[in-house]
């Protein structure tokens, strides 16, 4: 099965557009749990538990897998291996290396450790796509137009009226024609007309949309703006996770998935 | 003391430009060795004890250690405080996220693992940038022009008559400057003219310099192209870390080592 078609069978079962956003900070843990690796695994895997009914995926920030060394990497794993088998899972690795450096990080995550999904950044081209777009079953969330205040800073570099968000999103669409694979695209929810422009150049592609919740981004006006064709995972991360910092974490988080997916019908 | 200082010192301590690139391939082992994590831990350390001579830094290129998972990245820690304390290291990671994440991978390998410096992408602009280039004491090698094919496919988009590698170095200087911190570049070895320009625009910057050994790089027009002004440090990876497939991998790679040293000087 093509991974966009997990995407549109896990959408249509629950009913969702939002994507669960597992970014678990072990310095700011829920009353009732330690700053150690097991209590960040309890988190992570309560969080999970308590909002699979509301979300169509489950996006992993490998940051704060990774700021935990080894230990993280394991947990990661494990906490991956957790989600319901028909709710896709992205790891959220922002990685782009040379060719073979690259096969190795499509290697880590879309093949040991079985992540449906991966975000990636094109800025060092082909042979850094590549590897991640070609794999059968799997896809690669390129990042188009981010949704921090720094994405003015280099993406909107304009060649012949073209930004670069532009081009990046034009020449991973013919990579991945060309490798028979499936790309997507990560594009900020804090700029609606942005959403609209890409879903234009790229009719099929899933997008994925951080920046709604804490950063800010409507609900309402994402959705809009994608349209009713192509999919889109609207993200929400930390107004999920950390909806309280009592010991009603679970709950509270289970309680804003479900006021979050609702926003997004 | 600078991170910039601590490159100066080993590269007049051992007379050498070398950079030694980490990137072990579990399924490329020399012979007597399994493809088993204790057997590449062994090579690793063979080879960082067989280089250190050499070498003035260490770059391990994570990918390489990601694929073996959180036994992986336990390695990754364990052979990065093998390198003698007055080479400096390099965390190859090619990281770059918002704020909050660029923060969490910072404190990943330039805080709990301890490199030196780390190597980014700047696509996602300042906020993604400054969590790595403010630390005292440590360095990020921030992508410009890389060695690889794509390189060309969004690195040289032009607005203004200035290509977006060119951008991407003059910003990072301000932000650098801003910040009171260290950056350098990474810059491939495939096309010297592109380093003197990268020298010109940031004279004191240390440029990071791979594409020497098997992607084809000259070493002589490398360091002539850098001029005498600022440290480079010129990586080679697999010409060395495979320079035998045989049971003889360290000595061979000493050697190499050794050769790459001299052509460098």
């Amino acid at each position: 099965m093509k991974c966009s078609q997990k995407m549109a069978q896990a959408q249509a079962a629950r009913n969702s557009r939002l994507c669960v956003g597992i970014d678990p900070d072990i310095n700011r843990m829920p009353a009732g749990l330690e700053n150690t690796p097991a209590d960040f695994e309890r988190f992570v895997r309560e969080i999970i538990a308590a909002t699979a009914d509301q979300a169509c995926a489950f996006k992993f920030n490998l940051a704060f897998f990774e700021r935990l060394g080894g230990a993280g990497l394991d947990i990661l794993q494990r906490c991956a291996a957790d989600v319901p088998r028909d709710i896709p899972t992205i790891a959220d690795a922002k990685r782009g290396d040379i060719g073979n450096t690259a096969e190795a990080y499509a290697e880590a995550y879309l093949g040991a450790m079985d992540f449906d999904s991966i975000t990636i950044n094109a800025y060092m081209g082909r042979d850094a796509v590549m590897p991640f777009i070609k794999r059968p079953g799997k896809l690669a969330f390129v990042l188009a137009h981010t949704s921090n205040p720094g994405a003015a800073d280099f993406q909107y570099w304009t060649q012949d009226g073209q930004k670069l968000y532009n081009e990046v999103v034009r020449r991973c669409r013919e990579w991945s024609d060309e490798a028979e694979g499936e790309c997507g695209f990560v594009v900020g929810a804090t700029r609606a007309a942005v959403i609209s422009e890409v879903r234009e150049s790229a009719p099929g592609a899933p997008l994925l949309i951080p920046g709604v919740g804490t950063q800010g981004g409507d609900p309402a006006a994402v959705v809009a703006a994608n349209g009713t064709e192509g999919i889109c995972l609207v993200n929400v991360s930390r107004a999920i996770m950390y909806a309280s910092s009592a010991g009603d974490y679970s709950t509270a988080a289970a309680a804003a998935a479900r006021s979050f997916r609702e926003s997004l019908n």
